[in-house]
């Protein structure tokens, strides 16, 4: 099934309807978006077996992934419910007056996170639910009181229409404004640069590729008005080996890595690209005890055609670097292509060459890691300190020896959004304490995250209040404080009201 | 005196050294940063008259504002300090380990903000002291943790020498590393556009022009590894006079307005430049003595020669233009420009024809201010509705009269980032509650501000750290919450240490 691309005056006739659902969406209060919210997580739910399928048919996704998937997506629209509701993320900060002050009089002021408008969201290829329609990016906007325009992804565009039909009901089961929700297709560029360029939209969320997401800072930057685009592109997500943990650890270690490197393919943005380790008996048999592992593991089909394609050309042009050793490639059940086939693949290089070769430090998405092999810690740290900007870093080795290379967590801290000890960078919980972002090339605003509760400080702006009478102050900042949110009042954290 | 331009070796030495100071300075306590930004008060206040009778020499500006703005410099250091050796403001939060959930165990995550790294600060024309060498960006940046590099304005580049001297001074008394801050000085463009494209350099803080912050902000983005930049830049800080108020409360308003319009030669980037309000005997009156209070004002000398020039020059084309009537202009004591006077000035258009001209719309940086008569309040809400991004948006009236247009207030709160009810928009407290940004193009990023304690935002990034053990977590994250800061551990807000 295919869907007609939007037309130009779809796209604008979209963009000013969100206005106007703006104008009233904005000043709904928590309660109201909350309801607005768990509509969307039942009725995503009552989609049932449908949706299961047709997001399966379209992405070649197992059913335990894409049913873990549609829980993650109902789990962040509950989880901003219940943020919102509580109300304390407005950060709400007052100052009250001091009329007598010499040698001028403070006045009140008072202050509130407000929506930033409409934004656009992009579907991404590879999460068909929870960074899609109702993904992330689309919960935390409409959780702030910002209309949402979410551009399909062409690849799951069935599945995106079925989200997008949940979300209407949930639209009308709540009394919402017809403009909070609107869904566009396009297979091409023209849609999504439409949107981005229309003067309405206020921000943009993006995950995807790095020439998709850098393309959309550009445009967003270069528009009269420039907007914010939240990125989310290209991340290669170091991970080190320590040496004398590896010596004992390496068949642990690399059933541990193997497994994160083959999940989903290798399509997840925290994929373990690149592995580092100082070379030594311990390196040996990590890479022996994982090339097992590796070429026991069978392909799979990749999300689309286009994916499947580019991992074999980017493979290919990486295997034929100079230095590039070939460790490991699990067999093809065909010729590579036919399927949409992504092969598990493991090289190795040494890390001067790395060094002298940028291409090595860019992503090849799909199952491939690259292990740098460093003849010293000093290597090694020489070489962390060149790579560029990342979503997490991983640390595998004992708290003892961990404890001894304090130096490269102050590194890491300075290249990635997440560090990990002793874990795998897959896997990304949705809780208040998850940064889901990081350093450019991984994102585009390294202050921001995709996912978690602050993800919603993305699309809201400050605005002070002073000398407001209380009855004409927002209700997050009047004296009651009846919803007993936390507040700065007169530089002291409170719930109480005030006088 | 005038000072020798930095060269590009020098601009490339400065920042490789910050680098190297922000290698150690990131991982100073709060405690150990605040002595630091204590002491840079204490240094700027030991400059004594040296330093007042310097920054009037070269601005012009009187000595009791010299004074206050010293004050104030000092006082946002001071603030910084107390802020950061509290040490709630890096947003800790914390989400335990649930080793049995089902069916994935959850993993140990908190989070923190750190610093982004070296920042490159501009000196402002306006502010000689508090938005300069020490001003709000440099006190915010190295509160953060961020080695700062200014650029000297060239107006005031003895008085940001001397600033800088003393900041050295602190330097060394406080122990810290030699590139944690440095000065240079830049007539031209080269050296500011050589600091902003450095690879060394994370962020960019600037007050000034809009050409000015919008080149930068484009050069910023068009870098290999984009950076943000905080440009507060133009504002023409609209005020609304509501009808029945005028009617009663004329006299006083007048003298309120005229009071802001001429203060500091109207230099302020929030100096009242637009005035709205409704035609009939409320606003003749009004307008009468108005006249009557900027008549008798007197011109004074401006910043400097170019400022003074460029306002003469916006000036003339305003007033030339079709639809704009002179209401009143201060008589010059000599030839306008011979003593770079700015001559107090106000004129009026209706409201159809400022609609039509978007440049009556654009900053006249001065004591300039357009008066847009509009026939009735729903002419007034349609012109609202099309004013660009503003730092302050200002309403007078009754609080009955104001509660009867809660429409505007909705309107202004998408336009501005502080509204003000019956007050004047110059004056910028600086406190916790403080929001001075805006929408562009009042700002670059509409979600910062440049003054209060949230100014820091905009120098430090969220980094996440899973499943590490104690010891290893910074001290804001360790279970015992020794300092006692506050935290988000499991979705509550707390200061009580874990476990």
């Amino acid at each position: 099934m295919s869907f007609k691309d939007a037309t130009l005056a779809e796209v604008d006739a979209a963009m000013n309807e969100a206005h106007v659902a703006f104008l009233s969406y904005k000043n709904f209060d928590g309660k109201k978006r909350a309801a607005f919210l768990r509509a969307i997580a039942d009725e995503i739910e009552a989609l049932g077996d449908e949706l299961v399928k047709t997001a399966m048919g379209e992405t070649a996704l197992p059913e335990a992934r894409i049913i873990g998937e549609r829980g993650r997506t109902t789990g962040h629209c509950r989880m901003f419910a219940d943020y919102i509701e509580e109300g304390s993320w407005v950060e709400a900060r007052i100052d009250t007056a001091m009329p007598d002050r010499t040698p001028a009089p403070k006045p009140d002021i008072r202050k509130k996170l407000v929506p930033l408008g409409p934004v656009v969201v992009f579907g991404a290829a590879n999460f068909p639910l929870a960074y899609s329609t109702a993904g992330g990016d689309t919960a935390s906007a409409l959780a702030a009181g910002c209309p949402v325009i979410v551009k399909a992804h062409p690849a799951h565009a069935k599945t995106s229409e079925l989200v997008a039909g949940a979300i209407k009901k949930a639209m009308g089961k709540t009394g919402m404004p017809a403009g909070v929700f609107q869904h566009l297709h396009g297979a091409g560029f023209e849609v999504g640069q439409a949107l981005v360029k229309h003067p309405r939209a206020s921000a943009v969320g993006f995950t995807g590729s790095y020439l998709g997401g850098k393309a959309l800072f550009d445009m967003a930057n270069q528009r009269p008005t420039p907007i914010p685009v939240f990125a989310e592109m290209s991340s290669t997500n170091p991970v080190i080996l320590l040496p004398d943990s590896l010596a004992r650890d390496y068949e642990q270690t690399a059933g541990m890595l193997a497994s994160s490197m083959v999940l989903g393919v290798g399509q997840f943005c925290t994929n373990p690209g690149l592995i580092f380790a100082v070379e030594g008996d311990g390196l040996g048999q990590f890479i022996k005890h994982l090339s097992a592992a590796i070429s026991k593991s069978l392909p799979a089909e990749m999300l689309h055609e286009g994916i499947a394609r580019n991992y074999v050309k980017r493979l290919s042009e990486t295997l034929s670097q100079k230095g590039v050793k070939l460790e490991v490639q699990a067999q093809a059940e065909s010729k590579v292509g036919d399927k949409d086939q992504g092969r598990p693949t493991v090289a190795s290089v040494q890390a001067p060459v790395f060094m002298e070769n940028p291409s090595l430090a860019e992503e090849v998405f799909g199952p491939f890691s690259l292990i740098v092999r460093c003849k010293d810690m000093n290597e090694l740290n020489t070489v962390m300190a060149r790579v560029h900007g990342q979503l997490t870093s991983t640390l595998i080795g004992g708290e003892k020896e961990i404890a001894k290379h304090t130096n490269l967590i102050n590194i890491l801290m300075g290249k990635a959004g997440r560090l990990i000890i002793n874990g795998v960078p897959t896997g990304v919980e949705v809780c208040p304490s998850q940064n889901h972002g990081g350093p450019f090339p991984s994102t585009t605003d390294s202050r921001f995250t995709a996912v978690g509760t602050d993800a919603i400080k993305r699309f809201a702006r400050p605005v002070a209040f002073q000398n407001f009478p209380d009855s004409l102050l927002p209700d997050e900042l009047k004296n009651a404080n009846d919803k007993g949110i936390w507040r700065v009042v007169n530089g002291e954290m409170t719930r109480k009201g005030l006088g």
